[in-house]
């Protein structure tokens, strides 16, 4: 990681070696010396490292002398024997009670002779009898090759540390045997012991630390490699473990004041976890009188502090899940409509809903959406979720909408998904959901432009049968026919907006000038980029004008017929293309080459072109307003 | 609330009556019959209720059976002991260490006489004694409206059951006496243990207990009545507490099953919190033998499994802090260069980076920020972070922004922070830090558009210094003076885009249709929406154009000698114009009335509509282009 760019410090580094100048001034607390090798630490040592979900690494001090785990290898431990035996046969082994008692107390549940937690000796030697392995040499393997997935190196064991351990730790093989007695050890109950020696005797250094605590922060994903370390379930286990048992008997004033999981080990190390966020690692052997590191513990709490890292800091905002919530009447569908069917949506549309979700759908987040949905449920027919900035729907949610679904279709509502390509589990499991409610309207479409043209659509015809019916009962004329598609052949040409203002004679003119043309279904008309000198004037059929950006094609609008298109042509010679056009149906065209009209001559192509060019700029204008562009400089 | 809006049910109040119906047979467990009053309970009483942070309510089953609250007070008035005494004379009196021992044991430090825990009633009785009142009344009288705070109506006790615990609580008794031999209550030590069964026998229903619940979620203050109770420090403290000594000796399996901070009384009731989104009540007199309901228990289980609300659940992925970034050269200030300037821009501008923030500015997404901008200061030499959709900052950001500021400037390079002015802290709070560095540059603009500007400004300042050194050293021609500000007067008319490829007689023809006008300082020129039908060609100083919408100005150019702004009304009578105008500097105008025009005749008048009407819409189609507009229709 590169703490220093371009010649600027980091501000983070800054603080951090401040930080590490104000705490190494603490000299309380002595070096563990209840063996002989962890009494050889210089007290003076001192490193800090911090290891983000991002993969940053920040490390200040001696972040990369090497000590030994000691306890902080129990959570890990106790992961592996989760992921090796399951949660049953670890629970019934040893439980997750703080015992309120010191880390090298019995503290065996005097009934069941259970260990009360894997935090104190006996229960993390209980933990490291369910590491699996054919012998102590495989077991110990297995829990290097476990720890160097948190890692981006291999880890070893300091021999002369586990000889120590072995030889001199009389009142863990008491507990041993203690265990042994109550059924909690496998025979031979030594090697479950050896296995616990080894474990502790891992040389570490503080940045090690911090990466394995960023490795349970990002869900028990290594942010350096990638690699998994552990399951997500697990990770919520040994960060609750941590959270009750993890500093021995000062567990208690630890979360109420620095509020972090945490271990600590009498090697002098200690890791903290901000779940989500980081992993943080500090180095310094001198002990306080419960066994944990004395500088240690001091910057943790700094940080806490400076940071308001507490797990249970709330004070921040939770960021909304609904970006931006619009109408229909704001916000329409790209199929051109006739003014007719124009004006029915004008006033009609703001019972289609549109909200832009973003972030992961859990519960809290999905009521949230649920809450403000049905809130404008009594005025609202179609509700649209646009799915495009989610990340994840958990299989709860997912529930919770396809329930929805089911109560909004029976009293007559509609609820549609959008971009929910990319989410193939969430489509299938929706899907899987409402389909089985018997529900055939569809309720998930590939973006909210075709979603909307199908809400209007059905608006249309809602409105239009309301129409015939009221018509009806009045006596009136019934309804003419199916949504008039423009205005078709050259008797509508004058009504065409490019045409407006034309006489007779001057369209007759024009008409002289064009040539028919035919495309086939899927057929490309135009396409973006390329240079272009003709008009089309739709006679027949509909095309889709859309643009491509990478693999993505959006659709800009469906014009019919009465409706032109490449009219920037009269503008500019040769104007490049600002869209990509096919045929949806079969479609009859009247092309206009625009050199051509520019090579005629006399007054009536005079005042054609006049005519024609202010036309153009006068739908540029209403094309910028209905977009609610703004204008620069154009005023 | 409205769980049913427009007949359409809501699915979560499906899912909560689904979830009641399940675990409604449970049978295990019994009603606590230590005394009487308690016995009386219907076994068979089961109530949920939720209560989010935004305020909404679900509730099924008996949530508004009155039960009394017993230790569910606890965490609460150790609440206002904190805020009444502060933090140390609390912590003299109660520890925050679990006991790993029953609820009613004595579990007092064996040296100091110090309750471990404000949970176990030993701890509070102490925690009641620090209640400050003139008498019990008057303290049960804050106790009930400090808890009233939490909820939207008053609270009275059970005067039965509080007679029968006053009668019948011999332990609670010893336990007083035990505490008064310590030191640890004032005198009469009577007085505390008379508030702790009052305040035991609060009546409340599980609707209640979710308020309370959500009032610790929302950091404090009660999302329905929006009213503070308890303060911010004091919320995490509670939390802290409730997870790791809330649930009896049991709290170790709840965290690692639940994963919620909780707290269970014998009345029946659970409470339990998620922080920063919802607060959970549940009513069921089963207990089991611990003491914590049955039901209840087995309701937040479920609740936390099928929504996965362990508070430990990392499996979420964490909205980005940069929500985009872009850099000069696609994002430029509205400023209209002259096209030596824009072409120098072109090329150099990609040094200006703009990063768009969102949420809420902590440690660790500070860090995002900054290590994301340090990556890229090799290339980059000046950074704008839009703080536009910030919604707090922290001291302790404000601090590393503040260094960072410091940090790039002594590397010649600029940090600016854009939409500041609703943020007033945060902008005081830098300014003090920054220009106690004596750094003198701005580091704050009310908007990208101003502080693109001067970076802008900057760059061509440093370019040209560039340049005037590169000639001087080639012994060329020296740099021609400051940056030429468009063409002026009527020699310069013809460079002008909008009378590009008129000839020497046209432009005559149109200047005779012209008058000068002049503008002080701050005058306003046009205004959005009014009609129009002037064009102004400036001859001298500058206009800003801009929008207003609601109070927010939002400046869209700044115009300067040679430009021309109001072309639109060419094209349409009367045209509404787009934008407000107004003098930045004395300006002096040349103005064309359209109508004069246009009622001109003759072969030149109509060769001049035509050339101004086609250069207009090449210019609308360069500013679409610029602005990569999407043309709909038009293409």
């Amino acid at each position: 990681m590169n703490n220093r760019a371009a010649g600027v410090p980091s501000p983070v580094m800054q603080y951090l070696e401040d930080l590490h100048a104000q705490i190494h001034r603490m000299q309380a607390g002595k070096v563990a010396d209840y063996i002989p090798e962890l009494a050889r630490a210089d007290p003076e040592w001192f490193g800090i490292a911090i290891v983000t979900v991002d993969g940053h690494i920040y490390q200040v001090g001696d972040s990369r002398e090497p000590f030994t785990i000691q306890s902080v290898s129990k959570p890990f431990v106790y992961g592996i024997a989760l992921e090796d035996c399951g949660l049953e046969e670890v629970m019934a082994r040893v439980g997750v009670e703080p015992s309120g008692d010191a880390f090298n107390s019995i503290s065996l549940d005097p009934v069941t002779g259970r260990p009360l937690n894997p935090m104190i000796n006996a229960g993390a030697i209980a933990t490291a009898g369910l590491v699996k392995g054919k012998n102590v040499a495989h077991r110990m393997a297995r829990v290097l090759e476990s720890f160097a997935r948190y890692l981006d190196h291999p880890l070893a064991m300091d021999e002369s540390v586990y000889q120590s351990e072995r030889d001199t730790g009389h009142r863990n093989r008491a507990i041993c045997h203690m265990l042994r007695n109550f059924g909690m050890l496998p025979d031979p109950p030594e090697e479950a012991l050896d296995l616990y020696f080894r474990q502790c005797s891992i040389a570490v250094n503080c940045r090690d630390l911090a990466m394995m605590a960023a490795t349970l922060a990002n869900n028990g994903v290594n942010p350096i490699t990638a690699v998994r370390a552990l399951k997500s379930e697990n990770v919520e286990r040994l960060l609750s473990i941590m959270t009750t048992c993890g500093t021995y008997d000062y567990a208690g004033n630890w979360i109420y004041d620095v509020g972090l999981p945490a271990k600590s080990g009498v090697g002098g190390g200690i890791l903290a976890v901000l779940p989500g966020q980081m992993g943080i690692g500090v180095f310094s052997p001198r002990l306080d009188a419960i066994g944990n590191s004395v500088r240690g513990l001091e910057t943790c709490r700094r940080l806490s502090k400076d940071f308001k890292l507490h797990m249970f800091n709330t004070a921040l905002t939770q960021p909304s899940v609904i970006r931006n919530s619009t109408d229909g009447s704001r916000s329409r569908s790209t199929r051109l409509r006739d003014p007719q069917a124009a004006s029915l949506l004008e006033s009609a549309s703001a019972a289609i809903r549109i909200y832009e979700l973003t972030g992961d759908l859990g519960f809290v987040t999905t009521e949230v959406i649920i809450a403000t949905m049905l809130k404008e449920a009594d005025s609202a027919g179609f509700f649209l979720l646009d799915m495009k900035r989610v990340f994840t729907v958990d299989a709860a949610s997912v529930n919770l909408f396809a329930q929805l679904c089911r109560n909004l279709h029976k009293a007559g509502k509609f609820l549609f998904f959008t971009h929910t390509d990319d989410k193939f589990a969430f489509a299938r499991d929706l899907w899987l959901r409402v389909q089985s409610a018997g529900m055939l309207d569809p309720f998930q479409f590939p973006d909210n432009d075709h979603a909307l043209e199908w809400c209007e659509n059905r608006l249309l015809g809602q409105l239009r049968d309301g129409q015939v019916r009221e018509r009806r009962t009045a006596g009136a004329p019934g309804y003419a026919g199916p949504e008039r598609r423009g205005v078709a052949g050259s008797a509508g040409m004058a009504r065409q907006p490019l045409l407006r203002g034309l006489d007779p004679a001057e369209i007759a003119f024009l008409l002289g000038l064009m040539q028919p043309r035919e495309f086939g279904v899927a057929e490309t008309i135009m396409r973006q980029h390329d240079a272009g000198d003709e008009i089309f004037f739709i006679e027949r059929g509909e095309v889709s004008v859309g643009l491509t950006t990478g693999r993505k094609r959006n659709r800009l609008a469906v014009l019919t017929s009465g409706m032109v298109f490449g009219e920037l042509a009269l503008v500019e010679r040769n104007v490049r293309r600002t869209a990509d056009v096919y045929a949806k149906t079969a479609v009859r065209c009247r092309v206009l080459p625009a050199s051509l009209l520019e090579a005629q001559t006399g007054a009536l192509a005079d005042a054609v072109r006049h005519k024609l060019l202010r036309n153009v700029n006068l739908l540029l204008l209403e094309h910028m307003r209905r977009d609610h562009l703004q204008i620069r400089m154009l005023v």
